[in-house]
């Protein structure tokens, strides 16, 4: 096992009526005037804005709205958000929605105190050392950007689209989840959420560190869960129990827990953020085509942690057992597992191939390290 | 699913040299003048102690010292606690030890900045509206107070073991954990620890609340990690490996992660809390009596939840069959399973039964509420 920090702050409320606590949090985390974010919408017009403000406005706090948070967000509305959250001398951001709004949020918290282009952090250029607090009402189990650090933002110009992780500053200090917030989720989305979720696990998952008993029990517990309680989600999407049993696995899969001690992978992720930038695909539903196709190369280059994975998840004999309940499980619950299936006719392999390293590096990935050729190979694999 | 809050802000800075942390984090939660607390023995002669000091005078915080601290701690040195850190002006307690000296040390940051006598929130006059930062060295995997919001102090006046629960205050905001400072911990407290870390689960596993899937699968994979451990680290005690899951494992199971949603029971560990009260035994190797007893009761009066923790955590086909796989491995890794075994020859039930109920209330326990009657047959049960 090797050396960690895990924190995960996050003070979680969950369940029924939970968004109507939102003042309440706001004032314990020391928030007087509010940036609210959204995307617009189904929040809206369910009555679920107009809730979240009435609970800020009889906390006596104050709030400035930004919507429009489209999914894939981009720097665009990051800076509009930053232009609105100063011209209100806002002092903590809450984001209603999904990681896409979150994420677009934590970008805002850290640009609004900052003097420079926010843009700095994404490139690399600056270390967050300060943001504004970040609350969360939660509507999309998928992200798991309720309670990390990290958040994914696109710039429009170069088509990048980065992922920041920081230790501390941008996990948010409250979460608000309603899992009656999700019963309107269309499957398409709910099932891309899921996928989401295990990717999150396995990118924590495969990993050559040795002795990672502990997080190995709690990730394939928490994929079982997910494995089971989508088709019920999705055969009944308002069964409360079984869509808060999803919703809770979507913060556990992504807050840390489940790669205590690991060297984390997070190819998959980078190989699919070209799919996302390039193609506007649903992340989840990208991933659904990213795994399947790493894993089949990973059981023939370096099938090791292949074993137990498919032993104790899907309790198959072999890898390729594993890999094939793995893409069974993603048709019956509606997921795409070819890039055409996912929509996309016109693949430009060479071209996302080298953007990709250029994003990413010439080699990236822990588990096997890829190179050009390898991700090339992968991404043969998706055809 | 029941709703829930979960909140576990502690860093966790987990690994080797990890102890030599102390300054920095001691600052980065806004300490200046340190209230270390601490047993000593070992602690000190192992040089511990001075690496701590170390650390926090090269960080420029003072320090002022508190030893003596003995299992099972009583009101008398929370108060001696108290006093000390009135006279440094202390804005941070630093516990360096296992859960009493945490337990204690928590009692110590809610007592020093309030007015009146710390025991009123033991006794449920107050609840505990501010407190020092508390911070912690870990030497002994087992109570899991380093991720928790509790503290177990014994009035000596009285003989009462309180057990304080609070959302807020007394968790520790960081944690230090290097799991070679638990090398060279007995067999017998290595033992008895592991044993507290499985009834931390199973208080919040055995429930009558439907639809605790999450909670379930993470509880039963860290039990059977649990399980599996301690055998190695008994045969092997200066395992890293072995010794660092064991002690990430302690923490799991008691901040929280293990119940959200869930009724939790703890009705086991009021039955033993009289035991160390009373015989002042090892509150683990007690729970080694408890619980097997526990469990024989609600076989026969309840087994609902029994049938699928005797097939995830012991692959046994019955409730019996699993609690007499529960009782081999207790032996296998040196616990008593019943009172003689334990050191009590002259067990006084109905003292010790009179007294639990003006402890706890005339009824306690959530999954079966337990009455004068069905604790006295329990604890027949462990003779």
């Amino acid at each position: 096992m090797n050396n960690f920090e895990f924190y995960s702050p996050t003070d979680f409320v969950f369940g029924r009526d939970a968004e109507l606590r939102a003042g309440d949090l706001v004032k314990r985390f020391g928030g007087s005037r509010v940036l609210l974010v959204y995307g617009g919408g189904h929040a809206v017009r369910s009555g679920l804005i107009d809730r979240v403000k009435q609970s800020l406005t009889e906390a006596g706090v104050g709030l400035t709205e930004l919507s429009g948070v489209m999914p894939n967000p981009t720097d665009e509305i990051v800076y509009k958000g930053i232009e609105a959250g100063r011209a209100q001398q806002a002092d903590l951001v809450l984001a209603v929605g999904g990681g896409s709004t979150i994420d677009a949020a934590k970008a805002m918290a850290a640009g609004i105190p900052y003097e420079g282009d926010f843009w700095d952090f994404y490139a690399g250029k600056k270390t967050i050392d300060f943001a504004l607090p970040i609350g969360v009402v939660l509507t999309i189990p998928a992200a798991g950007s309720e309670g990390s650090g990290n958040s994914v933002v696109t710039q429009v110009s170069s088509r990048k689209k980065v992922s920041l992780r920081t230790p501390y500053w941008l996990r948010p200090k409250f979460a608000l989840m309603n899992p009656e917030l999700t019963y309107s989720l269309p499957a398409y989305q709910t099932a891309a959420g899921a996928t989401d979720m295990l990717a999150h696990i396995m990118e924590r998952y495969f990993t050559n560190t040795p002795h990672t008993e502990v997080a190995d029990a709690v990730g394939e517990g928490v994929m079982r869960t997910i494995i089971d309680v989508t088709p019920r989600v999705l055969a009944a999407p308002d069964d409360y129990d079984a869509r808060a049993t999803l919703m809770w696995c979507g913060t556990l899969a992504h807050n840390g827990i489940c790669g205590t001690g690991n060297e984390e992978d997070w190819a998959s992720h980078g190989l699919e953020h070209e799919l996302s930038a390039f193609y506007n695909v649903t992340h989840g539903a990208g991933l659904a085509v990213v795994f399947p196709a790493w894993l089949t190369y990973m059981s023939q280059h370096h099938p090791a942690k292949l074993h137990k994975w498919a032993k104790n998840v899907w309790q198959a004999d072999s890898p390729a057992e594993g890999i094939a309940r793995f893409k069974a499980w993603l048709r019956s619950i509606g997921m795409p597992t070819t890039l055409k299936e996912l929509g996309i006719d016109n693949f430009d392999l060479e071209t996302i191939n080298n953007h990709v390293h250029e994003t990413k590096g010439e080699v990236f990935g822990a588990y096997l390290p890829l190179d050009k050729e390898r991700t090339r190979a992968i991404y043969q694999l998706m055809q």
